[in-house]
């Protein structure tokens, strides 16, 4: 039978952003975020210098060193049994980046192949059975079913199944194997 | 009405690859292949040297120079105004194409914004109402109409409509629109 596809973002879902994001942020805004103070804020409302955030976001290296999400490598070698995997990032705003997310999914996951990863802007025309975000503007419109990756943005958002971590999606995914 | 989505290819549909492939390769390989002489051939067969070929495509600078396609330009902003235009282009294989793809449309095609550019593995789960590529392999499974669009490696083939320039193109899409 044919596996069902999964489209996973990158930013906040395999890719632990949060922290770099606050930290880069701190250190040019001379600002005192933290994880716990940007809880339930939109991202404007988190990172209000918007061309400050936009130079961070087209930093060399920003992407490349991103830490990776807790127990995420392990987790998609998992569903890999069971479902296609396309790994589908919102990139194309910062063309740095592009080169970068390659290089590092090459690294933390290289299971992957290069046929299976999508940079992109908007994720409209994605056809996948399942997306897993952490933005519901990527979701509300997505084909497939939607699952919402806790973040600190969308913590207040309650009109799409959470999952909270990795233990959680693969639970989520593999219920809809039976 | 919302407008009806078409994915549009970079490579041998927006931008003219041929005649700048055959020029790298001659000179790497003291071959002496022609746009001519290699009509008809699949990929592999007119360009057999396959590491060659894949470090041509490596190079940097090599997709930020290719031309346009005769008429691409103009055509685009013309369905621009009753449809939706995706650029979708296989491109992960090659990390250093990625950015200079983007500073490549954002050079010839300022119209088209950064929320519509898609660079892809496999084009499988991409779904639009139309999708115009010169590779049958992508048009094959592809989710709406298949366009296909001349290319040496394509003339043989007779299972997709086939589109030889920009101007058939815009006449076969603006065709549906009645």
């Amino acid at each position: 039978m044919k596996k069902k596809t999964i489209a996973v973002d990158m930013d906040g879902v395999l890719a632990d952003i949060e922290a770099h994001l606050i930290e880069y942020y701190n250190e040019a805004n001379g600002t005192t975020l933290t994880r716990e103070s940007i809880q339930g804020l939109s991202e404007e409302d988190a990172f209000v210098e918007r061309d400050l955030l936009r130079g961070i976001l087209n930093k060399e290296n920003f992407f490349r060193n991103l830490p990776v999400m807790d127990d995420a490598v392990e987790s998609l070698r998992q569903l890999q049994e069971n479902f296609e995997i396309f790994i589908v990032s919102a990139a194309t705003e910062f063309p740095v980046s592009l080169a970068e997310k390659i290089f590092w999914l090459e690294e933390h996951f290289p299971f992957i192949k290069w046929e299976n990863i999508i940079l992109c802007g908007s994720k409209r025309i994605i056809n996948t059975d399942f997306m897993i975000d952490d933005h519901p503007k990527n979701l509300d419109h997505c084909m497939g079913k939607p699952i919402m990756f806790t973040a600190f943005h969308n913590v207040n958002k309650t009109h799409h199944l959470r999952v909270n971590n990795w233990k959680e999606v693969v639970a989520v995914l593999n219920e809809t194997l039976n």
